[in-house]
């Protein structure tokens, strides 16, 4: 068999249809774990009222969207900093802030890694444990913080995490917060995820600790990842400091418009939490039921699922490709092993497809 | 009358419409310069199909877009980089090609300067003269470059340069390339709005001269400032080097779809070239006609005025918005005075307008 590299993201759908001569719309795309009801119609709609503005710039500012966010989480429009994707601010927060020396709770996103080095400073990982079902290992970030030799002035925390799907509760986040304050540390915490366990999130510390900084994205929940945007809440002076090196108009309208519209869709939003709850609980049992999977407790709306020993994700991730199922190897992650995979939480008839041809390939020959 | 900060770039319809009370549609701008005649039609039809790929990521490879410039410039794909907005590519390249100390042909774009700047690079300015009608001074160039003791090691030039509409030929562009490269001096040439006089690019050497990077937008020409899309060419190893500072996902799918559309349809780029030809011919003439007013020759499809020394840019551009008219007051740009403005070559009644109100205000109390 060839040797195939590892992609370092998942949801590539146009090199998986350049790959496989399929065209996009006939692959179902677990690998990036996108709302399976979609965008809200809503949002939808008004992107279809903004091509007569396209011949004009983008609002810099993103005054409206920021103001509405500003209300949302009763913060001030100065403590909210829209991004083109959360990836955009991921890659500016260590140059603005001038880290050094960064703690990433893995395994994660290894965006966070890398806009660490390449704003020259470096990374060490605490990785979570296989032997507890990967659960942030919050209390091992605490003792590292206060006996580690090496001081770090920045923790990364994604909650819950991707991939593992795993949450801590908003009290060990505010716990851990407030012990980085003493050490003068920041905590850029990603959540990117959260909408699914919205009791997990933070953000009404938002802008008052003077060392959190909060990820918040419309790829994941709103069903955009096409047109990118993402936003930084934290207290003005630190927003000011990456806002400084953002280059101008980074966000586009159409993103600043489905946005404003996406979070209005309050209907939506209540159909996408029900449908995932029940669909994700469904899913599990059906992949639980399959010999030799090992499927972790997930609180987004995707799964790690751990392959039978005899079996590598990297030959699972292309013979479900060669069906047109795209799931993410999370073998070149920091911290999972090679068996281990990631699938997004899809509509039931596609998750029963994938549930069909995974099951068919673990009884297949090895 | 209240102080005004002057804006760092025109365009800006959301603020002016936020501080006018007028809705956009109700603005005519001249602050920025887009094609009057608007996007492609083929290619705003291409934007409306994109709906059902709004969820999955964009290609973060660009490759069909890649791929179609290739083709048209000749070149290898992997010579060529898309990046969110030429701006990005602007931010990326001083940090990318470890800039120390950039040569910018003044009075220009003011993005350059604060790019370098944020990398830690420091800039030198050689500004064209008014009393040469701000020709761009490339002999000058060539000779700071060989006899200057504080050595530089980039050059930035606009050709045409915006905001003074002039252009050198690609002749000269190619004696200072030649010059700057035996020197290992890097010469990035923004050609953001050669479409206008096409014989002035030197895009047929991209790739060629090793010490040549090259910007072009579609935000001008193409009239999509809304979308975000510009992209360099230049040796392999350089743009490989810019890439890999590159946050994934920069470029919104939307934006390659409609970037690929545009380049295809020529009969809108003939259309567009003819009717600016002639609009700026004669918005010329009648801009000429109004008493106290300089107007410099421009490439461009953009012109640049020197009010009468009674009246500043800066009341001149509040004058006018007040009238729903905005443009672009320059006395913020380095080596321009506080009676320059720019204005946009727009359709005929729109310059008609323009032309009518800055004359009632020029014959008006001072």
């Amino acid at each position: 068999m060839r040797m195939k590299r590892v992609p370092a993201h998942g949801g590539n759908v146009y090199e998986a249809a350049r790959a496989s001569g399929r065209p996009i719309g006939r692959l179902a795309d677990f690998s990036a774990s996108i709302n399976p009801l979609g965008p809200s119609p809503a949002a939808v709609r008004a992107l279809r009222h903004t091509l007569p503005q396209l011949v004009h710039y983008p609002d810099p500012d993103c005054l409206t969207l920021r103001r509405a966010l500003a209300k949302r989480w009763r913060l001030a429009t100065d403590q909210i900093l829209v991004g083109n994707g959360s990836s955009e601010l991921i890659h500016l927060l260590p140059r603005a802030l001038g880290m050094r020396h960064a703690l990433l709770v893995g395994p994660t996103f290894s965006e966070y890694a890398r806009a660490v080095e390449l704003a020259g400073g470096r990374v060490s990982y605490l990785h979570a444990k296989r032997s507890e079902d990967y659960r942030p290992p919050l209390e091992r970030v605490l003792d590292t913080m206060q006996h580690s030799r090496k001081p770090v002035d920045a923790i990364f925390l994604c909650n819950p995490n991707s991939p593992t799907g795993r949450a801590v509760d908003a009290a060990a986040v505010r716990t851990l917060v407030q012990a980085a304050a003493r050490r003068r540390i920041r905590v850029i915490l990603d959540e990117t995820f959260v909408e699914y366990c919205a009791d997990r999130s933070v953000m009404r510390d938002a802008g008052r600790s003077a060392n959190l900084l909060i990820l918040r994205s419309f790829t994941k929940f709103y069903a955009m990842p096409a047109l990118r945007l993402g936003y930084l809440v934290g207290p003005a002076p630190l927003i000011e400091q990456v806002r400084a090196l953002q280059p101008p108009w980074s966000v586009n309208m159409p993103a600043q418009v489905f946005a404003l519209a996406a979070i209005g869709d309050l209907a939506h939003t209540r159909r996408s939490l029900a449908f995932l709850q029940r669909e994700r609980a469904r899913f599990v049992m059906s992949l639980k039921a399959l010999p030799g999977l090992r499927v972790y407790p997930s609180e987004a709306n995707f799964l790690l699922l751990e392959l039978p020993m005899s079996r590598s994700a990297c030959v699972c991730a292309e013979a479900l490709a060669s069906r047109g199922l795209l799931i993410r190897d999370c073998s070149s992650v920091p911290g999972l092993n090679r068996w281990t995979v990631r699938l997004a939480v899809r509509r039931r008839m596609e998750n029963r497809r994938l549930v069909a041809a995974l099951g068919k390939w673990l009884g297949g020959p090895v």
